[in-house]
């Protein structure tokens, strides 16, 4: 095999209680990409569509991972890329991290799979870092695995896959605005209350627990961020309408995607996912701000061959 | 059936990364109680052994707690409550807790059983709070659904049952000095590092994830406090080279039960539970402090008739 199409998904970070450490996958988002064999050693990004992107594979984020990657085996050959994207870069939905994982999975999957998932994370952390300027792997983590997964530690990498139960559907809108990630770093503060921290991990506790359990009325009285949604929601347009439109309309709790500006929620079925959709739409729609919304089941998959 | 009698069992809270929302209960250690329908109304204690404790009711942790119940139903007879105290207030694992659910659990039983597990716990907390002055429920819900329990909420009061694996063993010193309740509050801070209170909640959606799996290694992996123990710990004589010792003779971690003075480990066999019982005995047989040391399995029952 010398050539290889793969899907790379876009994902859920943080996931209200989570921040840092949860993520979840989604299937009906995600960027295209071949890797292919070539005699020219290196790594050679020769197509990118979809967004404007750099060529060179040290200033592209599935360059950077590519490269991680290429550096640790021995091989007389190279790679070429191409990107067909589809995650808009600063979506909030792991746009960086879908780019950073393809690259990797499918040179795997061409040089007969000598690493393993986590190890593969280790290679994209590079790309991805080279996006958002630290190494986090709450976006890679689903992305790779697929389902929910939770970072347990960077250093040593430790990612535990958590179930999903079955009926679980999200509902993702992208407001087409841009927030810097450094404006989304600077509105955090360094220290939390002791009680407020508590608070949280009760909640990602049970939110695990609840997973584990397929507990829906638990995951939704689970879904709850104390800690980060309150400052960074403040850089979302209509984030408090959107929020309560998706669990007045059955949704079993919603928040900031990653850093935003995407809002997720997550319902118990599609039905329910697609009148949150709409409920969303409603909002949106009188705003003037250009809009996506996503519908999507739990990809328990990850990133995969198409 | 006009009497009974019943154990009520010694627990451990928080256990490293579960602060103040995590407990797990013990089999070896607890207090027995007789519970006796009476044709005096109200509540009276009538025999207490073991420790020098207060016979009014309003004074007394199974009192106050009898007494929240006894508010609830409308009786035309009374209890009377014997109290055979094995667990020193003060210890570190759940004394007032167990007197606390005692009383009620077994008025529930002669009383037809009108009250869920969580309504009990909820009479419980009257009494936890007389002993330590505010309302939480960390040593009250293991000590009442047995096994390990995280608190998710006071209020509305929500517990999880979280599963425990068979073979795993708890090893508890407890040094025979007083800490004040007051004193191990003071030493807290009341606002953390972000990053810490992140790696905290990875530690406990972890550790939940592991309890799910009978994953021993990620137990391991996942018992650490990085945010009361460094304060707490100053506070327990020998509690660094107490914990070194129980990892060293295989423990999976080890840690403060409770707000102490009493430190817990849990161990993956009895075996090594006693293993880690008899260094934990080395080190304090030469410190000149009297104590007592612990081993149980994890007691899946909770409070019961005997």
């Amino acid at each position: 095999m010398n050539e290889i199409k793969i899907f790379s998904p876009a994902t859920v970070a943080n996931v209200a209680c989570g921040f840092d450490v949860l993520g979840f996958c989604l299937d009906s988002v995600g960027d295209d990409m071949v890797i292919r064999k070539t005699d020219k050693k290196g790594i050679h990004i020769t197509k990118i569509e979809g967004f404007d992107l750099p060529f060179e594979a040290e200033l592209n984020v599935a360059g950077v991972s590519a490269l991680a990657m290429y550096n640790a085996i021995d091989v007389d050959f190279g790679f070429e890329i191409e990107i067909y994207k589809n995650i808009k870069p600063g979506s909030g939905i792991g746009s960086s991290a879908a780019s950073a994982v393809g690259s990797v999975f499918g040179m795997n999957e061409l040089i007969g799979r000598p690493f393993n998932k986590t190890q593969l994370t280790e290679f994209a952390i590079k790309g991805e870092a080279l996006a958002s300027k630290c190494e986090h792997a709450d976006n890679l983590a689903p992305a790779l695995f697929g389902g929910f997964t939770l970072v347990k530690s960077i250093s040593p990498l430790k990612i535990l896959e958590i179930p999903s139960p079955n009926d679980l559907y999200a509902t993702i809108i992208h407001p087409q605005i841009e927030i810097k990630t450094s404006e989304s770093r600077a509105v955090l503060p360094k220290e939390v209350l002791l009680s407020n921290a508590i608070a949280q991990w009760a909640n990602l506790g049970s939110l695990v627990h609840a997973l584990h359990t397929s507990d829906y009325d638990l995951i939704s009285d689970s879904l709850n961020d104390i800690i980060v949604e309150p400052y960074r929601s403040t850089l979302i347009p209509h984030f408090n309408n959107v929020k309560k439109a998706a669990i007045e309309n059955g949704a079993l709790g919603a928040g900031i995607s990653g850093s935003g500006p995407s809002i997720f929620s997550l319902s118990k079925s599609e039905q329910t996912a697609l009148k949150v959709k709409n409920a969303m739409n409603d909002i949106y729609s009188k705003t003037g701000i250009k809009f996506e919304i996503h519908v999507s089941k739990i990809n328990t998959e990850g990133v995969k061959i198409i």
